[in-house]
């Protein structure tokens, strides 16, 4: 699993930086996978004539009904310059014009992380998965359910630092509900850039912290960096249906200029904020998704922008959100062959359940989400660990148990392996019918990387399990967690920069009084 | 989901068991759904150049190291006879004849069933769920783990037949240990006769009991039916590597005499029954298939016989077999295509794992192993609920838990609708820019079956989740169960055929004293 791009180094970074870069990374090697490459088919779920169908009804949605684009003005005078109908706030787009603004986003781009052997291609056959994003709570089996903290935060961070299968560090991986609204941010964005050398993203809840993030970008990655380079990619949201705020046009516009990409993405509960049906919520997902992507480039044309779904169905008895549901896996796959043809990469899916615990409901759900995730050429998950109770907690046995969940996904990811050696003919000769190959030479050469060993599973004797406690999987993986921080090392950081951040956070913080939104 | 095949009925029951089959179908009608139709593309793993390598190796194993057919010499004679090179109980066989010799096999077969409406077409785009097989042990949430009964047996057959998403009785969905080795195959195959009307398996522990289950079908269906039906689908396993024994033999040749179907499986845990690669497993696995399915049809050309394969890994620290792995998912999609290229129908998969307890291990491991089994486009599944702890012990939780998600394959097996209704363009024109979809005319018109409804799944909030107990997956599972078995009603059966079958199974009991093997 090679790095297949060659990837720009950032420009800032000291000897010193470099020197002790080469260190860790000579020491974590055999454990860092930078990113996946997918070399399994994808499911093309929908036939030519059904993507057809479903692109013709989003040009018509966009035509006949448009979209709004509110509390920000700049958004309709591009949009009118660029030949839309205006009304208000009301965005209508001839027919075939907002795809052809789209045209202008790159196929694929790579985001750079602050250790070059990490940066990640997202487009293409690339796959990073990223932590779980936006919680209000944190949940573990000691403390059970609690709102998170800045502690928190860390943690989940630096979990993702530590597994060799999170590729990303992720962005608001619990919210910091202990530190003021105003400035959470800048003790967020410093957090992935202090305790992980991995790519990350920034804060989108105002086009203000949006740009103390690029600030903070140019000061670890050097301003000339960003210039010709993506070091940030952040998650912008539709208000679904058909609706583009300030808070997420102003962010994606201040990301845009500065070359940073975005992830625009309708958040959609379908039943209540798209039809009930897979077939009208793609429709609707791909209509806004062309309009948000149409902004993006309308500001930068070029800027690097991503595909985004997050499909969710409602459940008609109460009214609450739903996950692993077969209709999510049918928009899953769905969207994917959308962005593909539109040329984007993709981001969808996760380890997505509803589930309180991390029992066997959030593990069915969270392998119904990610196996279609990975089958549906998906480029960035967000969500790929930790997430539980619909989103509302970031669960730190279940971070490491998805964990595992995406280890394996590297192995599926690879196929079928068809070398000499695995073909292993000579196997046969050495092992008569009815033998027994374990102690064979072709084994014995290959057990050790043959197969993907699961930190989660207890695969042991009903006999030896229950003499070592009858640990159920959460029990096991909150014994992981804890070992994962409690070896935890933070990777270098140029002192200089470091020091450089902590000045930029602390003038922000003192600039205003703290606030609650 | 209507049937897409045209399926003759039995011919021996009178007309009061039609009557009274009517009415219990038309009670039953709006829950029963005979089998899925795959809509859904299949996954091909292997290129072409891949599936001619493996399929290549396979030949060449069968003509230099061949197969042993054991203690059953009228296999050797039929070989022979067809042109193999036999020494000792060794078969090889000349490149290209074992595919020859297949290709009377039939592509497609239909397994009738006593109620004509529970009929299942096996081979091209048709799946049918059958229940875990052969565990010596149950375990439930009240009682622990302990050895299966009779009265378990029942239970299991019960359950089976009361969910709308399991197609086909099964076979040994426990062992029921407390009845004597050579007589339980009676009370078993009884069971899914009496308390069931949906497709079941035979015996295959010994010819003879193969024999009896053939007789008692001939009670239940009339020996005519036999003759040009196929009522009765078995499990045939090879010993690993490349052996066939005498009990697997003479049942198959039972079966096939009588125009029965058998799953012909190499039943394999990779790295001690096949060399520690995909690719190996698979070529060997092509092989036994070839060996065992080539002996059925020299038995009697044309007989029903299903392409099986069943793939653990093995940890290669504890020797333990290993489920939901990323090797086994990959074996599946592969053996998937090696089985559509013979023009075979296709075993795979199932709910595997090999946890001791219904908890997130196993549910992750379930998933994981379901959702490949749906799209490597396998036919007939075994295991699909139930299985626990590497097969050893059948879990009642479980098995309704599984249901669940074979309820949800059901679904994504449809692929998208697009029709007009699910294009939902109405309902955009109806619900403006943030509106809200929940009280519009569409959503109105469509919610009661929108969306597939989870018996498992708690989706409220945590406030009422608490208040309601905080029960996990498994304990809303044992609620489930209890009340599926309380509400338990047997399908009525004519009591002139009840008594036969009760009256053979008495004679023979009588005829022979208990053993213990």
């Amino acid at each position: 699993m090679a790095i297949d791009e060659t990837v720009p180094a950032p420009s800032r970074e000291g000897r010193r930086g470099r020197d002790a870069r080469r260190t860790q990374r000579l020491q974590s090697r055999s454990a860092s996978i930078p990113f996946i490459t997918r070399k399994v088919p994808t499911t093309e779920i929908l036939s030519e004539e059904g993507l057809v169908l479903i692109e013709s009804n989003a040009e018509r949605l966009l035509e006949e009904i448009g979209c709004e684009f509110r509390d920000y003005p700049r958004a309709l005078a591009l949009f009118k310059e660029a030949g839309c109908d205006i009304t208000g706030t009301r965005v209508r787009f001839p027919r075939g014009l907002a795809r052809k603004l789209v045209a202008t986003a790159p196929r694929q781009f790579t985001q750079a992380a602050r250790n070059p052997e990490r940066s990640v291609p997202i487009g293409g056959d690339s796959l990073v998965f990223a932590p779980v994003y936006g919680s209000p709570f944190v949940h573990d089996l000691d403390h059970g359910r609690r709102y998170g903290t800045i502690e928190d935060f860390r943690n989940f961070v630096k979990l993702a630092y530590a597994s060799p299968f999170m590729h990303h560090s992720g962005g608001t991986v619990c919210e910091p509900v202990d530190l003021p609204v105003n400035k959470r941010h800048l003790d967020m964005v410093y957090a992935h850039m202090r305790l992980s050398d991995k790519p990350f993203m920034g804060s989108v809840t105002h086009p203000e912290r949006a740009k103390d993030t690029v600030a903070m970008c140019r000061i670890l990655f050097g301003a000339d960096f960003l210039e010709s380079n993506t070091v940030c990619t952040s998650l912008i949201n539709a208000n679904s249906p058909l609706v583009w705020d300030s808070a997420m046009l102003g962010s994606a516009e201040a990301y845009a200029a500065a070359n940073q990409a975005v992830i625009i993405t309708p958040f959609i509960l379908s039943g209540a904020m798209s039809p009930v049906s897979v077939a009208g919520t793609l429709t609707q997902a791909l209509a806004e998704i062309l309009a948000g992507v149409a902004f993006v480039q309308l500001v930068r044309p070029g800027a690097p922008v991503i595909f985004g779904t997050f499909v969710s169905t409602l459940s008609m008895q109460s009214g609450a959100p739903t996950f692993g549901t077969p209709e999510a896996a049918l928009a899953i796959y769905g969207a994917g062959q959308l962005a593909r043809r539109l040329g984007l990469p993709f981001r969808t899916g996760g380890s997505l359940c509803a589930s309180k615990i991390p029992d066997a409901q959030a593990a069915y759900e969270s392998a119904q989400t990610l196996l279609p995730t990975l089958f549906a050429g998906t480029n960035f998950v967000l969500h790929a660990a930790g997430w539980m109770e619909g989103g509302l907690a970031s669960s730190y046995e279940k971070f490491v148990m998805d964990l595992d969940q995406l280890g394996m996904m590297h192995v599926l990811a690879r196929g079928i392996d068809l070398s000499e050696n695995a073909q292993a003919f000579e196997a046969f000769h050495e092992v008569a019918p009815g033998g027994h190959f374990l102690g064979c030479a072709h084994t014995q050469a290959n057990f050790e990387s043959a197969f993907f060993r699961s930190q989660i599973a207890d695969n042991n004797s009903v006999e030896q399990w229950e003499a070592e406690g009858r640990l159920d999987a959460p029990q096991r993986a909150n014994k992981i967690w804890k070992k994962m921080l409690a070896e935890y090392e933070a990777p270098p950081l140029d002192p200089a920069i470091d020091e450089a951040l902590q000045d930029f956070i602390a003038r922000k913080k003192a600039s205003m009084p703290d606030t609650t939104h």
